[in-house]
């Protein structure tokens, strides 16, 4: 029997997008099943009864949510390109790298744009450094090495989110003169074929910030 | 060569405490740094430079931070008792619960006695119900199953320091009455043999909280 794959998902979240990444590097062909987030299915209620949040990826009627969740189980069960490092230390290192993303990265950026405070953008810079040093520190061209991995994934909301929203917001931080090693890395990532085809279109992004920072009724 | 295994860590710390109960289910030696949290050493400055913060395990001049990043790699390296699971799928439930503990149910707890909001204690209940139905529907003695896992130990909190920060605090509702599961398992828990030489002395943990709630000078 063939899998079954489906993924409910939310065409603007990055956290959707890190998934279908992933089932990209796998090469697995699944259903894309887009929530309304403002009248959520019952199905996505039942599947993530806890946060009732998007993504959640189900596998022939088994449910799994919480992004890095997923793609830690897309990459034990499917072959294709692996997403996280073989040797346990790496992988250790990696695990890290992710969940400095989702614990003090990405939260830090996502407060621009919402917030005039100049501090709100001293520490996003701060962040960005962080990563601008490990990549670096490590002198590949992914955060991965030579090849897109977890931490790559788990960065898609710097690499293309965070250049729209500095549009929508009327700020501009993210810059090659302040982050060249950051930027290369979020124009050869983006420009990815594994990666290209999961992004949101830049247009539809772009009106919905618009919209979210009040540029537009 | 034998491995060398150290931990920096803080007595007090569940944090700490989690990675201690990994290392005793691998039954593995490992020279025990206790670093002074007011004070910290050049080493933990040196090994977690991004949030300079315990535990850090360093594995034969390796460090790794991160409790639960810590715990994965424990279970990758060495043999002995299983931490996650074997399943795939299994283990992504495993660790999304994990997750859940770190980014939803620990947070709302701590909380409880620096706040005398009666909010607040209503949402750690409501965190800790999720627990409790989470067990009644396993029926399992542990998280794990028969034996502890990854979310028994990530709930180590609970099962040990809640109660000690009740009693500072001068509150109780986590009770046999309201959580007949969870306490249950705590009690289980915490009397295992794997857990219980690595909980630090109740009462040098009551000292402390009564310190901290401004019970004591």
């Amino acid at each position: 029997m063939a899998d079954e794959v489906k993924l409910y998902g939310a065409m603007g979240s990055p956290f959707v997008c890190r998934v279908k990444i992933a089932l990209n590097m796998k090469g697995i062909k699944y259903e894309n099943l887009e929530e309304d987030i403002f009248n959520k299915s019952a199905d996505l209620l039942k599947y993530n009864p806890i946060h009732k949040k998007v993504p959640v990826l189900l596998h022939n009627g088994n449910p799994i949510s919480e992004s890095l969740v997923i793609i830690e189980y897309i990459d034990d069960v499917w072959k294709g390109i692996p997403i996280l490092p073989q040797d346990s230390y790496e992988r250790s290192i990696a695990r890290f790298w992710a969940k400095f993303l989702d614990d003090k990265c990405i939260p830090a950026l996502r407060v621009v744009g919402t917030n005039g405070d100049e501090k709100v953008v001293a520490e996003a810079c701060e962040q960005l450094q962080i990563l601008e040093n490990e990549l670096k520190v490590k002198g590949t061209k992914f955060f991965g090495g030579d090849n897109i991995g977890l931490v790559d994934i788990a960065a898609v909301f710097i690499a293309y989110w965070l250049g729209i929203r500095e549009e929508a917001a009327g700020v501009k931080f993210f810059t090659e003169d302040k982050f060249p090693k950051l930027t290369k890395w979020a124009d050869d990532f983006v420009n990815s074929q594994l990666v290209n085809n999961a992004l949101p279109p830049r247009e539809s992004m772009l009106a919905f910030y618009n919209k979210m920072f009040g540029n537009v009724n």
